[in-house]
């Protein structure tokens, strides 16, 4: 049964992928300077075969011939995303991904001194040649999809997403944020904060970050907390690996991260074992993923009620319980501190949305053609000024230099980020309207029908349904804007 | 040209072996436990991969014109070495790797229980059929290489010895071994040494065992410490991944552990990088890698000099210099403790190859057909009676099942450890022979000529030479006991 084959066939290659996301994570984490350039080699040989294996000739046959077979429901998913994974893998020549990666590897490690330097013209010379190879790519993708050529990427990473969706949730945000940024701060500039003094020693900072992850659920049976230089969720669903880093005058900064990653592992972690290894067994899309970080961030524990949780174990880990600065009330408002910068990894989560909507009206037109490389930096100065009131000219480094996406190629990624935002306050409304006495239960620590809500409605269904069915059989309704409204509302404006 | 193919196709092989290295090492030092059936069924897929590529038909081709190639001396002994790693994959049936696979892993898995319970009976049912697979295997290995099953095992492990050798190099120890036991027990029996006393903070330990690697000439920017319940010397030569564990009631043994995996990976990360990645390029042996690990901890670190430059770094990090158990001449004596016991992994210097010649000549006996299974409790009792003084009569537990080799399926390589330990008295004594005042030398800490020895003679030379050229280019003559002989008896016997 050529189903079966193909079955059998991506397993495999799944068991090549999780050597290839241990020796990622190891090379993040772990590996010392010196077993780079080694390690490189191995894994450039890794991706060969893995390559080879999503392009193997049998599978257009066996694809063909199992559509013709009595599946099951879940079989017929499954085998919609094994061909979904190798039409994706297939489409591009080799031409094409040899050269993009020579070109986005050469942009990217170019990038690392040219932003410090300030340097638009330096950058700007490689992302040309980025830029032209990521067009080329999107319009193989679009032409082999009949979608629009920024579509077709954006669907890489968000599958039945696309621009005219995007514009109408974004462009419902894009109405209402600036007031809201404005008002939220005149609402802030009234409150009195007590700044955490350090140091706030590392070692002690991890025990709190365990605590929290605990507390979270995470099952240290499978997966570990480790330090790299930019966090990341990584592993294998059986063996996740989630990582921060600390700063030993600002403990939040770790706490917060560890939590964010968190909500990536225990999705990851509860994935249903029984399609392990097949497409149809991952996650659903980059922006459901980060609906789960964001959702353990933003949704639950920037929330006041997860503030009375963290208040004691901050305490009992990093000073003590009478310290007002370590008090529930206090650590909610360091959590919710809203302030318009330009740097978007260090944005608050209210500021953040206009960050992405930049990102992707920008992105749009450049892989559409309407716009080119040299037409990015005052595009980005006059979009900052309109959404946050900051101007970036000439200032590139903390402009439009400041992010790595582009440089490396990826085109449609940014808008996962928002979503994933707007995903996560949608179904945190719908929990709450499952979940009698919610908030009450967050208060006193009691998360499990919390997570049970998760587990059912997001980390079991794996990629079984596409993203629309899956939102509308978790929260009773398509993504709309109006849950992300109207958390952002209460969250922000409810001080009035 | 054939020979540059298989150059290719065996440094493909080796990127393989790297990602085997690293996860292996992962599993050993970092997975949490969930992770180990996943794992396990993705490294067996690797496994199944690197043995299709050293078995790949086109091989014997490219073997066969590569030996009519005109080829350096240098490139005649990579094709060699390339021609001894086919032909040892290629030799076996399939089916009776998978056969012994299964059976080995069998009788491991239930050995760690029935040891505990002492069920010799248990162990022995398993026991048998590993044995019959490793005659098996033996008998095809002889008759494909000329020598008898034992020796076509050991070969394996040690190219180039025999057991006309061993017996000649062993049969010389066990007739002064047993009587330098006793005088040596009786020299101690007038010392008098102090015993630290604990505890001794795992974090100190650490500290302490990163100094000495430094002080060992460790590359950090090439490998790095940690901890497993084995300790072993893994990873890659470009990135060395050694283990330790602590116990805090004795910092010695994480201590000499450190410095013993140090050897192992100053030799590893100074094999010679122009031929990294082919068989070549590799080890000499495990009798040549055990030499260096056995150079680092007995030669070097267990002599009074070294304990001269122990003894401040032990007070620096777990005392203070004044107290008189961290003294040189406290440290030294108790680092050179003779105690005969039941456990070879416990043992001393002194006692150590008693426990190996021992093991070396029942399994000698048991691949050769002269003995069975069931006769190994009472030869061993015999042994440990003629050797140690020692009884195992109905103690099966801390006789013969304390090891996991056999249970392993691995039959030829217990005498590494003893050859290791004559090898490196060889070497130590020329590297005294060529170096002016080396033991004032190691005193005051001037390492450098005694390294710039051994990465001359041994790690630069990886497999290039054969066994037996090496140590007669390192030390003028073939490996014999009489270095190690006046090495014990200098160390243990020159207080009498």
């Amino acid at each position: 049964m050529s189903y079966k084959q193909l079955h059998q066939h991506f397993l495999k290659i799944s068991h090549f992928n999780h050597l290839d996301a241990i020796c990622s994570w190891d090379q993040a984490a772990m590996m010392p300077a010196g077993g780079n350039e080694a390690r490189g080699a191995a894994m450039a040989e890794l991706s060969v075969l893995i390559h080879q294996l999503t392009t193997a000739p049998q599978l257009a046959d066996w694809i063909a011939v199992a559509e013709t077979e009595s599946l099951s429901i879940l079989e017929k998913a499954s085998l919609a995303a094994i061909k979904r994974r190798w039409q994706q893998a297939n489409v591009l020549p080799e031409g094409l991904v040899m050269a993009q990666s020579l070109a986005n590897s050469e942009c990217e490690h170019a990038w690392r001194e040219q932003r410090k330097n300030n340097d638009w013209s330096g950058f700007k010379f490689n992302l040309v040649k980025v830029v032209q190879l990521a067009r080329e790519e999107a319009s193989i993708r679009a032409a082999s999809s009949s979608l629009s050529r920024y579509d077709a990427m954006l669907d890489m990473y968000e599958p039945g997403m696309s621009s005219a969706k995007l514009d109408m949730l974004f462009g419902e945000v894009k109405v209402w944020l600036p007031d809201f940024i404005r008002r939220a701060e005149s609402v802030q500039a009234k409150q009195k904060l007590l700044v955490p003094q350090g140091s706030f020693a590392t070692a002690q900072q991890k025990e709190l970050g365990l605590a929290v992850m605990k507390l979270l659920g995470f099952d240290f049976n499978h997966g570990r907390l480790d330090v790299s230089t930019h966090p990341f969720c990584g592993g294998v669903p059986s063996d996740v690996r989630i990582t921060t880093r600390y700063d030993e005058n600002d403990f939040m900064k770790a706490l917060f991260g560890v939590i964010h990653e968190t909500g990536h592992a225990r999705y990851e972690q509860n994935l249903p074992p029984e399609w392990a290894g097949l497409p149809v067994g991952e996650a659903r899309s980059m922006g459901v993923h980060e609906s789960q970080s964001l959702f353990f961030e933003m949704q639950l524990a920037r929330s006041p009620e997860f503030a009375q949780l963290l208040a004691p174990l901050v305490a009992k880990f990093l000073g003590h319980e009478l310290n007002p600065v370590f008090s529930a009330q206090n650590i909610y408002g360091l959590n919710t501190q809203v302030k318009r910068d330009f740097i978007r990894v260090d944005a608050d989560e209210l500021t953040y949305p206009a960050h992405v909507i930049l990102r992707y009206e920008i992105e749009r037109a450049l892989m559409e053609g309407d716009i080119e490389v040299d037409d990015i930096p005052a595009l980005w100065n006059e979009k900052m000024q309109a959404y946050l009131g900051l101007s970036t000219e000439g200032n590139y480094r903390n402009g439009c230099m400041q992010d790595i996406h582009w440089a490396g190629g990826s085109f449609g990624y940014f808008p996962s980020y928002t979503l994933g935002a707007m995903y996560a306050a949608q179904e945190f409304s719908a929990a709450e309207r499952a979940i009698p006495q919610l908030r009450n239960k967050i208060a006193t620590g009691d998360l499990s029908e919390l997570f049970g809500w998760l587990k059912h409605n997001v980390w079991s269904k794996a990629s079984l349904l596409a993203t629309d069915d899956l939102m509308v059989a978790a929260t009773g309704e398509s993504l709309n804007a109006r849950h992300f409204k109207a958390h952002l509302e209460h969250r922000y404006l409810s001080g009035e």
